[in-house]
């Protein structure tokens, strides 16, 4: 069966950042079924989510908050699933306050957190899990690797060849 | 109707400073009941507890929990009693994590936060509450406040008096 | 007797925040008086206001303060009230110090401390204490709770139905 | 073919914490290998265990490491493996300067970064991760789960039963 | 007439930090009265104190406070004498919150701060405002200032002559 | 002999923020002499500056500095004079880098530090020491803290008439 | 032989910061080469770069890197070539974790860590480090030293003249 | 001419680490001499240390320090040698305050800024810049990463062949 990936934030606030790990995930051909889901404002919506997450065909869950981050880990403390929490910058303490509340999970209910607004990687590391049994998605992650190396290797070769004042006028 | 306060916490390592909120519960004189509600290890509990916190007769709900602290955070979520939080102390953070994820919350969805470790503030502040309005509670707050007051007059005294060598001799 | 709510502020520069506080008690229908009371400039004022605040009919005091921001400790130090403190956003430190200088307070002294520039829900706060005892006001608690609910499940509905580039599209 | 976890540190001196990540592993059955890979001691072994290890059978790799803490974020970049870090404690800065290193990966390369000091969580999402395409695993998941909740109910029930007094006395 | 400085602390419990600015000013033969004066629970003493100072007598007020540390900036806001304050280290957060909230003082009302336990430089400090206009007291810094000089000096002379091995045996 | 302070700060982009212990000093009609003195680029002349602060006339030294910011406390090292720090904000850490390097000094050499940009506060703690023995500007000083005084009880007037949402609009 | 600096950053974004690096040697006459090297997006380029920096007549690494910048450390981790580490400042944390990335090395690896965004005294540190062994670099340094001196004089010179409005004016 | 480093630092409590940086000295058989200089209490004796270190035959200096640590940025701001700081870890901010106070160096002065406490490391890097132009030190350099190698890879070793129990139990 076609692996498929939840993608779920606090707020639409959120989705400028979160969108990041829809893009990643059709980029590489992965499923994936984008909503909020308010930990605060929609408690009983977030045990629901959680509890049939599973049974609705998803394989890994990205949950994006800020502040007092509490869906990532409230998502993983209902479901089997491997959950991936990514931290909201906040206007006040710049999301150093979500970053503790998702990451600093107790024993027995792990968040696999990602850096703050890291979006984009929450939907590379869901390939990279369903890569582990999907052997074409795996391919897919490598070449994406290699295509970012080739990226930097390009730059490097240019920034080397016009040198730094040029390369900065034509950024 | 007697005023009733809940007394929860994510984990029985949480008890030794939790118990202060009992402590100054029972020094007011104010029914309580404490039990262990893991947001992460018992969500349906959680759940369960707060939406029935009214109708179970509590007034006030004293929450402690540390690192990822979603206890307090998740059962203001789903009551419409107020929620007191207590942040705990962690082991690498010191419960920086702990007074992040619990005050920091969204709007709409307040959490009454105390110090790091303020278990006791959390029953005092309860009994405040309930003091709006019962008067004989609120009186003892009153009491409370002016022991408070004698008791640190007295060591003033007692210090001025004995000067601050000897008085170090009798700590 | 009716209730009603004090909030007060360091500075008028505060009052872009704690209006907030004070929009959240019209919206539940609770009478509040809001005037600015320095610690630090008016002192006397201060003590005269926290000192009386029982007798001149609150119930409970919501105070906003950035920097070292003593006033919601220093009101909770000489009133029995339950006391609300509102850290305000500092330009330096972003409000940490506001943060520290509000919640650290010690055992005896409660200050029911919000998030950084959580004035909304300081007026919520508010009106959750008063709702313990007055029917009307938590019922009304109940029916905001609810609506941020529904605004919530409609926002995912939209973003749902027409998608994320869409709905990013149409913010 | 049987999944198999690469468990790796980058010091001997992290053993007693990243035990707890062997443990779990073991309680669920999943195989595993546990060494030692520095970064910053061993370059030029970092870079081969990482190029090799999903040749060499690995499906996910858990690495933990303290300070600048380099190996989970290194071996990222190099394997298409999901990654799990883990930030060991550290005597001065208690962690926050490992877990900057490992969590803030920039785009394209994520790490699923764990609590200070969470190795048994990184464990636990180990077995979450197998588990997406591994039904026996994924069981076994969901029975720790429910004994972790089983737990906490046991003591709530026990705690509520004797009171906190008596429950201290005999922790 | 002789000058005076006012030494006061929130708490006993700081009395063993502060008890360096008394033993400073004894070796700088200028007078101090040492109390116990609560901000928070006391604070009405607390007004009439810093109210009276300077009729007391007190050219220098010295306030040391932990935690939501409001006593040395209470003080400023009443008293025109020069306040300086120190910040006690805590429990929790080690003195970062007490620094935050003694040093992070609003336009008008300056409080010199010292380092986190800095009680004993509290005491120099006093000595040198008190030297500004006492010759005697000045000429003692100076020579305090050339006795700390000739300490490390002679520390110094001796670590060049034995070395460090032998230094650190004999320490 | 009239009193004079010295202000000095590291850089003269330092001066749009020390120039507010200036004016505060001009406000009290206490002469002043500002320059520009870096400990890092000027080290000789930081030396001379401090050796000779004393027999130049000055009575108080105020010196802001931003980053790893030495000038006040080297200044204070030299010097018997009291020496007042003002922490600058910084484009990176905002000033919590500077806060740091002042007021963390050693037992033996204080630096009575204000807030982060404080210099406005740091010519009132000018006035304040020169204060203690000179009763014109003792007498200046309380008029000063009983116009702050005025200003709030003014502005809160106003407030209180008008009501918050006209008294924004007039902001 | 003449002596030459290897300039390297993560990403082409760096370039805007680094570029100081590069003055400040074009300044003291000292060769270079600057390009992009990423350790997490070319990790085979970082150890070929590294492994071969002294063969290519590398004498000094100047490495710049932001959040998990592992690539000084790296690099200090292949080559027996003095690492200079810039920490570039991050959106979120604001350079906080690329300093802790970098200066956080263990023991056997160091990295010499700049400022955050500190580039330019890179350059000047690879001046110094080379000025050691090279006379004429080193004369260019303490000249270097001896123009910002003057610089600084200068300032202060006109400053102490015009007074600081007219030199606010003119800035 | 051979190489001579020297090792200054603020105070004797600081030798229990800077030793380290002097063991690996004599490790790599470099000349370096060893001595206390207080930037705070011996102002003058840092200066003239600093001017003559040149002129003494000193190649780099090494300087640790603790809280508002100024001795390695003074001595760097002087002397045009490559300085290497070491923050020393503090009871009170662990190291932090130390940190900031050495690397936030301003444009124009450079300190090669190592871990808290990390003084090996500062012998280790003084040996690399000496090493640039004194091949034998290179050599030895490299040969001490080698050694760090294969320590590390001996213990990989035998952690792998007897397993992570059996190691605890040895350890």
């Amino acid at each position: 069966m076609e692996a498929k990936v939840g993608i779920i934030m606090g707020s639409d606030s959120d989705l400028k950042v979160m969108k990041e790990a829809a893009e990643m995930l059709e980029h590489f051909g992965i499923k994936y079924e984008l909503t909020i889901v308010s930990a605060h404002r929609t408690p009983k919506r977030l045990y629901e989510y959680a509890i049939k997450a599973k049974e609705n065909g998803f394989d890994v869950i990205i949950a994006g908050a800020g502040g007092s981050a509490h869906l990532p880990g409230m998502v993983a403390s209902i479901t089997s699933l491997p959950v991936i929490g990514v931290p909201i910058k906040t206007a006040t303490l710049k999301g150093v306050d979500s970053l503790h509340s998702i990451v600093q999970m107790p024993p027995g209910i792990p968040v696999a957190t990602m850096a703050i607004n890291g979006a984009k990687n929450a939907g590379i590391l869901a390939a990279k899990i369903i890569g582990v049994f999907d052997n074409e998605i795996c391919k897919k992650v490598v070449k994406y690797k290699e295509e970012l190396e080739m990226m930097v290797q390009t730059k490097a070769e240019k920034l080397e060849e016009v040198g730094f004042k040029e390369y900065l006028n034509t950024m």
